[in-house]
């Protein structure tokens, strides 16, 4: 199986997956990271998802030149949601090569966003950099060195102690000539000479999992960089419940996880920069979106009241703190711009996403999904927004899954049932090593599909699979310990040479993570009563959400029923939050209002919670 | 001589002073630094000055019953502005003791200022402390620390990073109830308890040679305690001059002279503090009121383009500096105020003067003086201000002048002239020892009335002098060196058992710097075509100027021809502008405002400056 999977490398950014046959453009290209806008939903009405097919066959099935300019199309240009990737030329040899248009990566129908690749939308830094010459101080002009400054820079900048300590030394010996260094008014530093093309900044997407970190330049907005590592918390646990037992029941290891994350942050500053030619010295800010723990363990802000009922978290508004007092290795005067807060767990990473989605300037209700261990779902309707998070537990990352494994090389990713065949998509050049979550959901929307498991869960036995079954998938029904499996691969095709089940109890750990995801989802709506059909859009966020199979998703309830082509990947909405308010000081403000429109919902204060999840973790009866 | 003085003993405060029989009670007063509030001019047509004599013997001239209710002048009440000081009773023993009302200190005619008996006018002090206690959180009341506590306080609370991480722990430690310091919205400081009732500030005058401090308790108002020592910077030099000339040669000198005020200011609030009984740790806020030399080390901000052409100040804005980081014994979050400043030799002691005057405000033109080294000058006029400042050397300091010296102990500080006797009042009870600037200036303007000096300030040699000059006068002027010279005191009088002389020479001083200050007046009236009659008052502000003797003052020509009651002694100008702005917060937007309405005159710019000056130095044919 492994066998058919097609190479994909895209152009520019070169990134490379594996996928199966038939697999479409958009899907191929969101696992690679980069997101297609797809204003018309996927439907190929609009053309605006498409690509230029550099080399190998794709087929784009209806979508004919009409849907794109002619010329356009007879330069190999094709719409990405309609297209599907059918091999490679010659036949098993080489890869598949996709141009990526810059102006068909990701926008939200409501504004530009930062894009894979390179930077749109609003560009006003919070860090600017002027240079100046002053006239020197004489008879007729003896002003303050501050309003000499002012006179040159702007008479509204505003300097700390500290800079005043500093400016007449500095003028004085740089012949009243240099380049200031400006946060919002405030002059966070003086450079020799004319040193304002040196500007960067660095966005932080700061994951219980991976830390990325983007490297711009804040003199055109161009994206320069990208460095992640994992997150080395995960020596601590690997979820944040797991590591704020830790800080409480050690005194100690707040400081330790703080200086661990404060390390890594250091390492993608040092290594984004060194691959951009940049000095360090020359990174003036840095923004961070994480959830609650993640960004409270980073300002050194104790997380313990995350640990224990009511979920309590810190702090509400944005924090600034000094980069340097941090023991951050930047600019000795850069900042840190944390993330807004809403909730226990609706933390900086869900206001980041809600300021990348625009998400109260929709038209019609709209929702933000963010589906891992722990969800986040945004409604937001009328200009107002009803935020919950709900405990998915962690199978959606493979974790408590028999045979589960994060989405990592080896991984399955994407299972399809084909007439009596399995066919398997492995992450990276691998056999099967075990599954991750989206295979997971793949595999059981197939099986509801095929009727090989019923409504509540059951896998069903061979014997008591449907009389059409094909004899190569009734096989793989296996009994053992009184349930029924679904062998996935068999031991001589995998990495561990041992078989891969899909077990009955994986299944139980779904019903349960998708059903807690539907309830919140579910409770939400219900609030305000809306139904799901009343809904523009559900936009999911986050490194999970754009790798999930739409229909598949809705197929086993994790999604309400909706057509497809309003279920929209917004990419890691958390990341370009963070790229937006390092580009626009706007942002900033906008992420407040957000946060303060955001009405915080307790699930388990909803007396109908426990119904809606009890329902919610039936399957569907059919797809809608 | 001295046997004539009286001893004057003031209630409450219990201070003392030694004065000439015949001293107005107002005089004897501000030379015991109270200011006695006198709107009508010391005409004694107000009664605002009263006063009630304890024991003694004081005359009230023309002053009868009617300007006091009768009752209170049955009590013993007059008015200061009338009553001379005759003598004790009985005649040479024992002390005249006069009670001051609280009510009858200093205001000046627009605002109430804080009166040396208690603070009084606005009260809003930026420093408050609010008790709180803190719902626990709960399921159905979840929201952060920060937003508890903002529900308590008041939302606009602002936290500091430090705070922030400081907040978990203090609530849960002490059961969500403590003590929030604020300034302005700023969390300064946590406290256990209600410790609302213990909150300090500290307003001081840093003066070149002086530094004042007086203790505030900012919960009701009150004046505690005052402290003062002399400047340890003098150490480093008598003046600015010279102490910026050490920090210009010396590169560890800044840091030396910013240690040694800043212990002095550590050493105040202590005494302060232990003087009222309570803990340094409870003074939350320190206000400063100083020259540009003074402000600035304090601030450890390099004062050397103060020291040449053309004398450059480094900030205008106020400056809030962190206690802690000074290294000052304050609470951990206790701020600095530092008071604006508005040129090189204008800085925030002057606008903490106009500040105290409400300079802005008065219906007609108005004059502020501070007469010292470097003499400031401010008039005001429709809402608008120039500020000037004049190097008046330090003669009246008593320096450069023969036998001069300051007014300490042993200092001749007024000069009489009755018939043929010259009566001089000591400081302390003292032989004198030399003279200070209060007693050069009556001295000579003595000798004007007198027609023994002539208006190019040349002393008459005994031969020249008028006819009518009484022996006992001609007999003083004693000729050496080609010049003539007034002996004030014979040997056999003096502490040094030498004669006490006005040289020539001193009085050549006196027209510089009496001329230096005028022409300063003359150049500020001339550039907005006012004459010296359009000035409603001329406030004289300083300690220097609160011991001058109008009248005298008048006669040399230091200050124009104008009547004596438009001519008013306002104190300590600079203190109370600092005691203003630690009772309350609007004060500082206030003092921005004169700041920002205030234009700069540089003298040395000015084409009738030398003529003015020179014109000035001689002095008027006779009083106004």
């Amino acid at each position: 199986m492994r066998t058919e999977e097609i190479k994909v490398r895209f152009q520019p950014s070169g990134r490379t997956v594996y996928v199966l046959p038939g697999t479409k453009i958009v899907e191929a290209a969101g696992r690679a990271g980069i997101i297609l806008q797809t204003p018309c939903g996927g439907q190929g009405t609009c053309g605006k998802c498409r690509v230029k097919i550099v080399r190998g066959m794709c087929s784009s099935g209806k979508a004919g030149p009409k849907r794109l300019p002619k010329k356009l199309w007879s330069q190999g240009y094709r719409p990405a949601c309609q297209t599907a990737i059918e091999g490679a030329q010659p036949a098993g040899e080489g890869e598949i090569v996709i141009e990526i248009p810059a102006d068909s990566t990701f926008e939200t129908s409501q504004k530009i966003l930062v894009g894979d690749s390179g930077a749109k939308g609003r560009f006003n830094p919070v860090i600017r950099k002027k240079h100046f010459t002053l006239p020197k101080p004489s008879s007729e002009n003896p002003r303050s060195d501050v309003a000499r400054l002012g006179g040159a820079i702007g008479d509204e900048v505003e300097l700390s102690p500290e800079m005043t300590r500093l400016l007449p030394g500095f003028l004085r010996a740089h012949d009243w000539q240099g380049t200031a260094v400006l946060a919002e008014h405030r002059l966070i530093a003086m450079e020799e000479g004319d040193s304002s093309r040196a500007v960067y900044g660095v966005a932080f997407d700061i994951g219980t999992t991976t830390v990325v970190g983007t490297l711009f330049n804040l003199a055109d907005g161009s994206e320069l960089a990208v460095a992640s590592r994992m997150n080395p918390q995960i020596a601590f646990g690997d979820d944040v419940v797991s590591r704020i037992r830790r800080i409480r029941e050690d005194s100690g290891a707040l400081s330790e996880l703080q200086r661990s994350i404060l390390e890594t942050v250091n390492d993608i500053i040092a290594g984004a920069a060194r691959e951009a030619g940049v000095a360090t010295a020359n990174v003036y800010e840095i923004t961070v979106a994480g959830n609650t723990t993640m960004q409270q363990i980073l300002c050194g802000f104790d997380p313990s009241a995350l640990g224990e009922m009511p979920f309590v978290h810190l702090f509400d508004r944005a924090q600034t703190l000094a980069a340097g007092r941090l023991g951050l290795r930047a600019n000795a005067g850069a900042e840190v711009y944390v993330f807004p807060q809403i909730g226990g767990f609706v933390g900086g990473d869900t206001v980041a996403g809600m300021l990348a989605a625009r998400l109260d300037q929709w038209q019609k209700p709209v929702m933000l999904v963010d589906i891992g261990t722990n969800g986040e779902i945004v409604l937001a309707y009328d200009g107002r927004m009803l935020a919950t998070s709900t405990a998915a537990g962690p199978a959606f990352e493979g974790a408590r899954i028999t045979q589960g494994m994060r989405a990592t090389a080896g991984a399955v990713e994407k299972v399809l049932i084909r007439g009596g065949d399995v066919l398997l998509n492995v992450i990276g050049d691998a056999k099967p090593a075990g599954i991750c979550g989206t295979a997971l959901i793949d595999a059981v929307a197939e099986l509801l599909r095929l009727r090989l498991l019923d409504p509540t869960g059951r896998v069903l036995p061979a014997d008591a699979a449907p009389p059409d079954t094909p004899a190569g998938l009734r096989r793989r029904l296996v009994a053992r310990d009184h349930e029924t499996h679904f062998l996935l691969a068999a031991a001589d095709e995998t990495a561990t040479g041992e078989d891969l089940y899909l077990w009955q109890r994986d299944i139980r750990e779904l019903q349960l993570a998708a059903g807690a995801i539907r309830a919140g989802i579910a409770i939400l709506l219900r609030r305000v009563g809306l139904k799901p059909d009343d809904l523009e859009a559900i936009l999911l966020a986050g490194a999970f959400g754009n790798f999930i199979r739409r229909n598949n998703a809705r197929r086993i309830g994790l999604l309400p029923p909706i057509p497809c082509e309003r279920i929209r990947f917004i990419g890691n909405a958390a990341s370009l939050g963070a790229k937006m308010v390092l580009l626009a000081e706007e942002e900033r403000e906008y992420a407040e209002q957000l946060r303060r429109k955001t009405e915080h919902v307790d699930l388990s204060l909803d007396a109908g919670f426990q119904d809606e999840f009890v329902s919610a973790m039936m399957f569907p009866d059919s797809d809608c």
